[in-house]
């Protein structure tokens, strides 16, 4: 697998993704999953992808090699004509491999997104699907995940929004790929980080991170021991039995923050003494 | 989707569950997932189910009414039996239901966690299989969860280990719960939380906890402040130009704490000045 991150704030763009590829867990590779199209002063594009390894990179590489003169990503005036062109590129590799890969059970199975800017336009990013049709990230929603993208998305979901700043927005892509790395094999270093500034049209920061990388090493810490810190100083569940109810019931207090009721499951249980089957309906008294 | 996720350390067990099934987006139900078989004073066990509602309902109720008299829950001798019964009745319905399923293109979907605590024996913990076999926690690996499990494993691999207390436990595993339902329609309230205290033989306590729970709102609300005031006391990272370098690089910096040589994306551009592409292994000079 692969996990891919990019983020679209105002200020600009960010991208980051891993190199990890694998079939299977005995034959894991480094591929580098990220593309960057650039003409500083004209346009600059990022093209991430996951899923397939043969067919990210026959879509890369005609996106690259195999290039329309009339319309391709050097021509094109507008990033919604570039995914356009990424898409058709993904329709034109289904079109050559999908049957001959069915036939041998492998899913036709790719994902990409696609960010950047030409001239005057705003910024723009996109995610791609399989099928060469594609969604844009608005001021709402301004980021999107390709591949093992579960583990990373609670920490994107709290921090970012259209304000932050792009280092921050850099710092975040960061603590989301090292959740993601923490849980799953399938995603491994080097990572490879972009950062593009609102219509500088050249591409403004990168840089390719290791495991002996001092800042991704300290951040990786230091979120780990403020993740347990922040753990360990809210309050634990009190539990506490309640007055003037019937059967047995208790309460969860904590710091006198925050109270619950709670039915001590022995006041449901049945006359034989044996069942108590929560999912008919506790807290409440099962006929005696 | 369901999420549940249990937690066996040296104190006891913790079990989670919410309550939402869907099929698809527009039928939305809400089902209890936790089903409690307590003989005090004899035995405590805990089963939670996710996959198809329809399997594992019936699963539920062989369990629970169609019970082999000579060996079932109530009278097996240890957890690891407890877990062959339970395998055994996964095993009964595919039987009975795989192949209509099958016709109807419904692939046989269950997963199953049992934990508890029989007599003298310790408590265990086991996660079960739609081919219902198992598998058992240790004490390296205290936690098992089913259904949606990626958005709440992060916080389980950072604080989770043996020798964390009962309802430390439960906090961490309402936070791991938090960001799934943060991040996940498919994953809702009300939630079961059952804690059972080692050798008690009874169930310890119970909550079931909807949108209206104080103690929850509390823990949500506190746990997204503490993790965007910790992300925010983590140093951007800056970037810094390399001296004594040929070509353009800038340096990542953080308070002086961390440093990252980076390669200026610009130095390696090819001589048309259009392409980069990092994925054949930026940091290196393009050849001019």
């Amino acid at each position: 697998m692969t996990y891919c991150v990019a983020v679209r704030p105002d200020a600009g763009l960010v991208f980051l993704s891993d190199s990890r590829t694998n079939a299977g867990v005995d034959q894991i590779s480094t591929f580098r999953k990220m593309t960057v199209f650039e003409h500083p002063g004209e346009r600059v594009m990022v093209l991430m992808t996951a899923g397939n390894l043969a067919i990210s990179q026959a879509v890369r590489s005609l996106l690259t090699e195999g290039v329309d003169d009339a319309r391709n990503l050097w021509t094109v005036s507008s990033m919604f004509e570039a995914a356009q062109v990424v898409g058709e590129a993904v329709r034109a590799v289904y079109q050559r491999e999908a049957d001959t890969l069915r036939e041998h059970d492998v899913h036709f199975n790719i994902s990409l997104i696609l960010g950047g800017q030409i001239g005057t336009e705003r910024c723009r990013l996109f995610q791609i699907y399989s099928a060469g049709n594609f969604i844009e990230a608005t001021d709402e929603n301004v980021y999107f995940q390709i591949g093992e993208s579960k583990y990373g998305k609670p920490i994107l979901d709290r921090v970012l929004d259209r304000h932050i700043s792009l280092d921050a927005a850099a710092k975040c892509a960061l603590v989301s790929m090292d959740s993601t790395l923490r849980s799953n094999i399938s995603v491994g270093l080097p990572l490879d980080l972009l950062v593009y500034e609102a219509n500088s049209l050249h591409v403004t920061r990168f840089a390719s991170l290791d495991e002996h990388n001092q800042y991704f090493r300290m951040l990786s810490r230091s979120w780990s021991e403020r993740l347990r810190d922040a753990f360990e100083h809210m309050p634990d569940p009190t539990w506490v039995p309640v007055e003037g109810e019937e059967a047995p019931i208790t309460r969860v207090t904590a710091n006198h923050e925050a109270e619950l009721a709670v039915r001590a499951t022995s006041s449901a249980r049945q006359d034989s003494g044996r069942i108590q089957t929560l999912a008919e309906g506790l807290p409440q008294k099962t006929p005696s």
